[in-house]
């Protein structure tokens, strides 16, 4: 069925939403079946362990994980899984997300997450990259991120400086 | 005709090649049909725009890219396709890649690049990252990649501590 | 026709204008000819390419380009063109701006990029680089320069401690 | 029994070795029944899940972690167990093991993970502050400490500079 | 007595108090009898080294030490006392708490501190992990975290996204 | 006289030359009157004021200057002269040139410092930026500049991987 | 003359106050004569050589410096005497003065600056530090020194945790 | 007597010598007299409150203190003593120095410490920065400390460039 999700956005806690919500606004937009939980990696292990193992039976395509500080989930999730996973660092308190960034992008050969900037520019373009990853077969997504990639060039042009 | 390639490789200068080759290593060892080549965003720009707007039309799926300081190519390619863009910070004499991984990853909002650790060990990982995502629509590649990771758990099994 | 602009001041997007119009404020005082476009390398690629191409017959003498984040920009605008062109990292939100400065300072050998420091000084201090570039063919700016510089020093003589 | 293993020492890699073996020299020197495992978060995530589960009913009453870059076993470990964790950042090759530190000790409110110093000072200190637990409970190995700190003072006083 | 303090949680100024409350919040949650003091390393070196030395035998059994900037405090207790010292890096005004941090995590070989994350949710993990060494011996205590970690893990499946 | 200096290309010791000589390179290789001096902000403060000074009257219309660690050469010649001034961070020993690019790069609005990259590669382009700022009035140099570009973007395509 | 200014305290602008007051009131409050200038190493080069020039003859003991971003000041005033400079990295607005820190720390070989913290607490420190040197001629001074060091001290044992 | 010891130099292990004996040398060459000794902060807490405490009485004039990493010592020492205390940053193997320079420079206001440079210029300029302390009360030390700078200023116009 068309509705069952495509995409798992997840993230460690509910304060990493005013950030994520991004990623799940490019895909409404895109108008890609998607779904969106709060799976903790420390808070919750057994709840991460059970969505990464289930992700591929469940038909999700790629899996977007948001989290903050020891930004863990996106990492463990790649371990427990072959379905691609992308990794959003979250803007943490003390070192605005240089630590979720390490913590996300300097995983060991092997495991990979491809991630994103930190903050929402990064779960907007985790979005983005899953509908990319996703028009490699389906036309109409692609043609749909040409006619994105367009407007958003006109956008540009119509923005005037004072 | 399977053997056109699917995943292009492509890297800022020569020297890029003992990071990136372990991207090509992983390609060739999952049997994906890929081409690696230099093409500088900053010496060859039209080499660039022109590898970048080509490569759908060439049946390209991903599009991993490599480069080290100030990292442009895998921003600007990404720039010019609508294809997904994998990034692999290069390794800096001077800031060891730190300024390679900011350039890569801090992409702003619209333009995506899936970014890797910096080093060998982020361009074998954007293999693998490549692979899982043909890997969607490869039932095989899916199954080689279990095979890969049950591999990988056995040989940290066999390792023996003196 | 000496109102034809000299220098080119360009930024990837609208909200740059309050970091880059420190530059316009100097060229408008300084009397010089100069333009303030909205360029942006990762969302207009081909408008960049088109304005890097064509600047040296348009008569511009010194580009400045101003961008955050994963700065390509002034880097790629560099390739694009022969004549000299001015950096102004953009404080960005999640790194104050050091990521643009890396992706922006550190460009390898063979394409240059002068860099000026984050934010508003640096885009003022592009202005009066650019000034002083023109100045070497130009007395009357080399006079004005020497003016500016004589009353900048009489200004700390006249700032008085409480 | 009094040899079944006290402290668990685990480490991501064959290659941690090199790091850890100070925290094993340390509790062979002083008399600590301990075990040393390879256990990886990211490439054997069952693994480590079992080792962390069952370490309680096992009779562990510390463990220690190393892992390096993206290193998310000792805080996975540590959300998998109520025992206290204590972890080590092993140096890495790019980042010099900032990484590592980042990814232990930004641990979220909830689930702590004690860290020590990147690399041998901080392998060796882990097993000192192991020892230094179990002391609470052990008169025996509260002396040996104080003989051990005492001995490490004589030292300072019988080195001569040139 | 069973409320002689067990744990001592020390800092370098009033103005820590507000992060080290989170440590007193839980270990008065946890029922664990402790103090809370103000021990400058800095500005009462005498105060801190008698503090240090009666730890012991006033019953203490951890010690955890929270400070700022040039945090000497935690390693200078751990320097003359041998009870587990936990430090906790209060965030600075000028480095966010880098300083802190790296001050307290890089303690030679030798004299160990735990070190966890900046700030407050650090803090908090420092009573945790204090809880968690007790635990060892305190049967309740062990039970008592049991339950704390699934109501958490409860707190996180009763979030809702919106 | 076309033999006079046109660059003058200064450093503060003797061991900054194996970065420096890549800019004296540049400029034999294009032709350009140059001179290369030892100029130290710290050790000979009278010599550089002097040199300042004097640099417009004796024909120099751009300086180079490179410096490593607390780097204020660059800064203090800028503050010195209204030519154009450009930096080149030379690689220092524990910092790697990070402390020697924030020297010169932040430099406060009034007195401009163009930057280029840390060590070897930034004394290339310091060299380059010269040349193009001299082209702006020598139609040859600007020819050779094209060259120049055009011969580097052959050796891309030139270059092979194995 | 008594009254004749010992210590100098300098700073690059009047936005430094803020900053540079807090050397001032310690200086006022241990009754040391000193002056407060603001003398600008790159707005007003020429009044820096003259003060630093003539600081010995005038009297001066210890001269205190402040400055932001790429802070020359305190290095250069070094340059051109031999009386012991003290440096105060200003707080900077991007880099929150670690780019001034490292300016004025970072002094080669040859050219001593003595660095306190950043901000405020460091233009207090070097105050302090200012008086300590002055004390070791004059006892009266160094009873003050004590008398601080006790209050701060007693200061400590009264405040109090709620 | 004049033979006495003026300044202390000292430093916390051995391994400190290689960088802090520059220290040394700048103060043998001066004709000041000095000792040389290892304090450690951590190890010999007791012999460091001695060695601080007694300093004053002892005729000591400036203590200058070495250390690395979790750098205690020249905090510590300022805190035991009201004589002015310079601190040498001593390159850690893992942070280069940055985690030592923090531990030092960072002081909280109350307790300064002059903190020099990372490395052997640091511990030159620790004793130039001496050196010129006692030339406040010693008109031969500041005529020597003139000529120092002399010959400085007369090397660097010897060295050729080739």
């Amino acid at each position: 069925m068309k509705d069952s999700p495509l995409v798992g956005v997840i993230m460690g806690s509910r304060s990493d939403w005013e950030t994520m919500r991004h990623a799940d606004e490019v895909l409404t937009e895109f108008g890609v079946a998607h779904e969106c939980r709060i799976v903790s990696a420390h808070r919750t292990p057994d709840l991460m362990v059970e969505y990464a193992r289930e992700a591929e039976d469940r038909g999700l395509q790629v899996i977007i994980a948001g989290a903050g500080g020891a930004a863990h989930l996106p990492g463990m999730v790649a371990a427990l899984t072959t379905l691609p996973v992308l990794g959003v660092p979250v803007e943490s308190r003390t070192m605005k997300g240089i630590d979720s960034l390490y913590s996300i992008v300097q995983m060991p050969g092997g495991v990979p997450v491809g991630t994103l900037a930190i903050g929402s520019a990064g779960a907007r373009n985790a979005g983005l990259l899953a509908v990319s990853i996703l028009a490699n077969h389906d036309d109409g997504l692609r043609a749909q991120l040409k006619v994105f990639r367009e407007r958003q060039a006109q956008r540009v042009g119509e923005d005037k400086l004072p």
